[in-house]
């Protein structure tokens, strides 16, 4: 994860600040396992998980709460 | 989801805030399983899993507070 | 889910907004599971199981803190 | 539940406000089920399994934040 | 615990703030589970745990953040 | 943990802060159990878990609004 892949919070939309949300939560756990074959073989098993699916879910709400604000709700 | 379905935060009601957070909490259930028979397959599941929807509730609540700080609480 | 249900987030009191946050703790559950009879039989089940109870109980806090902002913590 | 139990949200220290906080995240739990000899029973249950008491300081910890804010963090 | 151990939630630094919330998130367990010799046991258990200490984590986090908004953030 | 490891919130970018909130979350697990070794076990473990690896990005995410709101958004 040495790239740069987080600039800045700000988005356009809040359509892209929730894409961003996912992005975000997604890299935590990129970090903690880096090998993306391991990584692949973990989604497909998670992805007919639902409960598995609502918390990845979870963790997006909480990224897009914060994103939101940082972008005064798009308003 | 190449489609626009997240433009604004603002609704006119909080039961209208209320339905969009559902529906965000689904979105990124979509965008893990893309798959809409799985899905459907999956939502059957977890309809009977009080585990489950209580999860999806609470993920529910955290995109309810987004945007109800987005609408400056309805008042 | 056609009902108004959710009008306004203003209480006279915290406990009247404890009241409302159990209310929109449950409504999520039901937009997921509208059959009544599955619900009350997943009821009787997760109110025996601590980790359920507990697990609803961490929502109404979600949605607690939501409708506590909006009424200025009722001061 | 008809008494009145939560009259305010302001406490004279932090302490006090943790006391509450962990009131209110029992209420809930009573509200779903309101026969004391069960929940007696679970109590002694989940007093022993560490998963369950972690997820209730979980839901002390949010109120406690509502709590904190409500009263200016007692500064 | 009727002992004063919540004076204020002002810390001096950051890392005093953490281990605040480490101190809090672990109160209340204390309070459902006061015997001591019980606790140690389940301690030793939940230490060996992912899932237990990425949960008991997450308790610190919430009370972090409540502890870093009453310190403005130590700025 | 006696070393100074967590001086400031403040952080360059939104990238920075975001290691310093993956950072957190661990540190609360070497605080409950310090031997490195077993860290290290069960961590090779919980890398294969989705779950695990989702509720750890969890905590991230509450650690990052935290740190997120110190700095304003980095704006």
């Amino acid at each position: 994860m040495s790239d740069v892949w987080l600039n800045t919070l700000m988005t356009e939309t809040p359509q892209e600040g929730y894409d961003l949300a996912v992005k975000m939560s997604r890299v935590a756990v990129k970090m903690t396992q880096p090998d993306a074959e391991i990584r692949e073989r973990l989604r497909k098993e998670y992805a007919t998980s639902f409960d598995a699916l609502i918390a990845a879910s979870g963790v997006v709400a909480t990224h897009f709460q914060t994103i939101a604000s940082a972008n005064n709700h798009w308003k």
